[in-house]
């Protein structure tokens, strides 16, 4: 486990690693064989120096001349990312946002697989869903025999505690919580919360500031 | 506008106030009618002293004995934010995320209203849908026209370039963008992309992080 400070520097940096190696993809995408630090900046919205010195902190080096060769740098970052195979992941809630994130075309792109869906009225389930949707209670036994470990929350903030709870209690180890409640991990296990309606929120309340700070 | 450097930090207070000014109304439900810092600080997943910091730093003081009045802290802290009526917005994009996100819940919560959903193809936009549906070619007229300035963009990625060009022409001064692509604003719009694969894939790596720090 992290403690706080370092385990945010970690994430921050990370959070790059993974949004240079998108970039990575869309330049190879285009054509690209090799890149340098300025074009994966640029492709990724940071500097061309953080680029650099993320890299370096990982012993990544490109040439001078040449810059990186693209298909390396790519298998660099998922060696260093981890990625390794399928990730199979479950949601606990099949309402609108459920349902969504459950047809995601994205999700498979990227190696990312929902394999099962859980809810307090499985008969919500409309044949337009291609996963599998159980009851909640049967949410231990498959996480467990299943070896999953990665869920979902997308209920309504009332059913975000026990969703939590029993995610927490079938041994998961990451949380992609879409409820509007801030969760946190417990020792050993990452949430990340993603609050459309603060996001939303937010973005307004830069537009104000930017607003207002015209005005200064 | 913001330069970078400082507009990033802006923005993290912003966030603070905005997950602050949540967690009140969360312990304003539940009766509370006032509140210390580490009240706050537990509610929003911040620590005491930097509640304290962040409330200094626009002059808002509690005191050592009484602590905060929430509904003061409120009222305070929405003027801050600049939050003042009903904010209207618009989606271009009405495929599962894109009608997802007009029937939330959420947003009329905190005031916003989804007015309108644009497509290149209005049709399919099926009667369970509240939000009227146009073509996208109608877009600009609209924006403009209801005086709006927050856009939603929820179109796949091969369609998302056109639809943030054409937000951008129509004036709009904040978008969400929830394209698999990173969009930085040009002067004076502010942007927030949300990448629900990069956001669960990070995840994936978090936890592998956490895994491969006990193994060491």
């Amino acid at each position: 486990m992290f403690d706080q400070k370092s385990s945010s520097k970690i994430r921050n940096c990370i959070l790059r690693l993974s949004r240079y190696k998108n970039a990575l993809y869309r330049l190879e995408k285009i054509g690209f064989v090799k890149a340098f630090s300025d074009n994966i900046a640029d492709a990724a919205g940071e500097t061309a120096s953080q680029v650099r010195k993320d890299f370096s902190l990982f012993g990544i080096t490109g040439s001078k001349r040449g810059g990186y060769q693209i298909d390396e740098l790519i298998q660099n970052l998922n060696a260093i990312l981890g990625k390794n195979g399928n990730q199979k992941v479950v949601i606990v809630g099949i309402g609108r946002i459920g349902r969504a994130l459950m047809e995601y075309e994205g999700f498979k792109k990227s190696g990312i697989e929902i394999v099962a869906g859980f809810d307090i009225d499985p008969e919500k389930a409309d044949n337009q869903i291609s996963v599998p949707v159980f009851h909640l209670h049967e949410l231990q036994d498959f996480i467990i025999k299943n070896d999953i470990r990665i869920g979902i929350i997308a209920v309504p903030y009332i059913a975000a505690r026990q969703a939590f709870d029993m995610l927490v209690a079938a041994g998961i180890k990451g949380i992609l919580n879409f409820a509007p409640i801030h969760f946190k991990g417990p020792t050993g296990i990452v949430v990340t919360n993603v609050n459309l309606e603060v996001e939303l929120e937010n973005l307004i309340y830069f537009v104000n500031a930017e607003e207002k700070a015209k005005e200064l």
